[in-house]
């Protein structure tokens, strides 16, 4: 128990927990933060939203008043969206750095913006390393800025940002980071890693509910990302101005999910912040991982890559098990877990974030025991395939 | 009190009223429907997006089979500019009927858009009308598509969809409608008036909480919108293709907020729908403007186009009064009232919308006398300006 540490209280009577890398569990005070209506122009609220600002750029260490943080309207996906269309130039080109299915959809965001963009496709979950990136970089002189996803939460790996972001700027190319499942976490301090941008959403790891995003980037980027947007919402620029100028949203803000956030931000705070956050995720991971592996199931990711946001197992080979079967069987046990992402073997996913410590991890082994032995799977282990595909981990 | 009445309570103790046309005051069991996290991928919160789909269609009457009902993350701004770029070909050509801020917002989404667009402006407040459309659509063939707004909430003019949708049709041309403001509680049914799209979203007549909308469109118009759109995020079409195929939103859904919309839209149900709640704010309009003309206080517009969902009064003439004071009078007696948009005269709203009924219009009124008698305006009569301004719509 460290000074920071907060209590963990479990969902109400019946109501499972969220497995899942948002929407997610959250605590009881962040949901109860709802329970009142806002006027959107009214000076109390226009004082959540500067407090909301504030907070988020607290998060990113020394430096960070170079920055801004302007929150948008809408999921996660809207906020990648705002910010490829809002800092990459009409006549810039973008390398996506892609190993999952929130690179793919970067790359299909840039389809849609009409912008020039190549992919780096690095398959189902190998990291895009900082050589390769340089080469690229090396070979294409048109490209203006490189695109990385933080943590990619199809197979949840933690993409090597840092070393990305070296070889970007020592190419003089400018780094956008989607630290959707990150942010919050996983450290991102200016200080220690270089960028232009990055994105995350009011529930990740700082454990909101979901209804809007929020984008962070470097002042003299949103002052030159004036008429760039294809879109009148998704605007950054606009956003940014508006609210600087009137300290209020351009069209009407989720209240109820920001007032919900600011409470979050709050328990963030009083749980240590990014540093506490993190090592208390970071324990959930490794209790539920380590009694995965007693079962018999296997990571698809060496202990290097594993995130502590959300870890991705093979499904056994056995013919009894079956992971419909599997989800109803968690379900009833209180535990709702995520399907896999991946495109060559059959997975599935089992999230570390939102409002649970080690203790619930322990009930989540304990129930994918029971649940295995319910279906009559004597062995977890997965089929050879699996472990071929992960072979390619180590090449 | 008809059959149909609910039971309307007041706000929790020393909570304001919001009387805004949305974010408004809902109702408590709204609020505590979002007491509980849900998994976006989980069955339960896919049925709570089919009943809410379905539900909305409902509100069509006659004839809704042939249309659907998407629903779209972000405000209601996001929505009106996913329904503009996924049904208004990149070679269409668009006729935005404006007479204030929300028309002069579609116009402004069409110029992002880059697509063809020519406004008929007029002004702060007066109504387009059947006749003037009809000439303009004659002397532009290249028009395919009228965009309407059906209340203009900036001064609350009910504009007249349907004479407009008898001329966009008689033409051959497509009608888009704006009923933000609107939908729930002024009859927009498909078979009394035609339209290929509309959109509204959570926070207005429906009485929800603000944080997504929804797009309602004939399924012809859905199917021939594929590949139209010019963003990932507002893209119409994938988001009912992906809905349609696997019950889910495409990207993360405000969870929350639709469990509460879904409470709200029961309490609609509950009211005798539409026509129910469409009977209590035109109480609401008439009690409270009854009550504000007693003051001397005078609405912006003539009755025949006061729409019973947010009403423009001018600011009194008298040295005495000042806005930002009358606020924050009005605000310590638990009404929030809303600023004025018009460009050429002092005004100020006040919204008929929310979990309000005439009992509380009452005591608006009685807090807007004390207020005018402690800010020592003893004559709430606007200026010559205001009256002279208002004589245009006689005209
Ligand atoms: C890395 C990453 N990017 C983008 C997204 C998309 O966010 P949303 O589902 O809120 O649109 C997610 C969602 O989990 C994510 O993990
Ligand atoms: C007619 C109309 N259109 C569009 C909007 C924009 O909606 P939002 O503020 O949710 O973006 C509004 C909001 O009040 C409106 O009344």
């Amino acid at each position: 128990m460290t000074a920071h540490q907060t209590e963990i209280l479990p969902p109400r009577l019946g109501e499972p927990y969220l497995l899942t890398p948002g929407p997610l569990t959250t605590s009881f005070p962040v949901k109860e933060a709802m329970l009142k209506d806002w006027g959107s122009w009214d000076d109390d609220f226009r004082a959540m939203t500067r407090d909301m600002r504030t907070r988020l750029l607290a998060l990113l260490g020394p430096g960070a008043d170079d920055f801004d943080c302007v929150p948008m309207q809408g999921s996660g996906s809207f906020c990648v969206e705002a910010m490829l269309g809002s800092f990459i130039p009409k006549t810039g080109k973008a390398l996506v750095l892609a190993n999952g299915a929130y690179g793919q959809r970067s790359a299909k965001t840039m389809e849609y913006l009409g912008r020039g963009y190549i992919v780096l496709d690095k398959g189902d979950y190998l990291p895009p390393r900082g050589d390769e990136v340089a080469r690229i970089l090396a070979d294409d002189a048109a490209i203006t800025h490189v695109v990385a996803i933080h943590c990619e939460t199809s197979s949840g790996i933690l993409n090597p940002v840092e070393e990305i972001s070296e070889v970007t700027y020592a190419a003089g190319r400018k780094l956008l980071v989607d630290s959707m499942s990150a942010f919050g976490a996983i450290p991102l301090e200016v200080a220690q890693v270089r960028y232009e941008a990055m994105v995350s959403s009011a529930n990740k790891c700082i454990e909101g509910v979901p209804g809007f995003g929020f984008v962070i980037a470097r002042k003299s980027e949103l002052e030159a990302a004036k008429g760039n947007s294809h879109s009148l919402s998704l605007d950054v620029h606009a956003q940014w101005a508006n609210m600087e100028k009137t300290g209020q949203w351009r069209f009407t803000p989720p209240t109820h999910v920001v007032a919900a956030f600011l409470e979050a931000l709050r328990g963030h705070e009083a749980e240590g912040g990014v540093a506490g956050r993190g090592a208390r995720y970071a324990r959930n991971r490794d209790v539920m991982v380590d009694g995965m592996r007693d079962l018999g199931f296997e990571t698809l990711l060496k202990d290097r890559w594993l995130s502590p946001i959300i870890v991705t197992f093979f499904c056994p080979a056995s013919a009894a098990f079956e992971f419909g079967k599997f989800y109803e069987l968690m379900k009833a046990k209180g535990f709702i877990i995520y399907p896999g992402k991946l495109t060559v073997v059959d997975s599935f996913r089992i999230g570390c974030i939102g409002q649970m410590d080690e203790n619930v991890m322990r009930q989540v082994v304990e129930a994918a025991a029971a649940a295995l032995s319910e279906m009559g799977v004597n062995d977890a282990s997965p089929p050879q395939a699996a472990l071929e595909e992960r072979a390619k981990l180590a090449a």
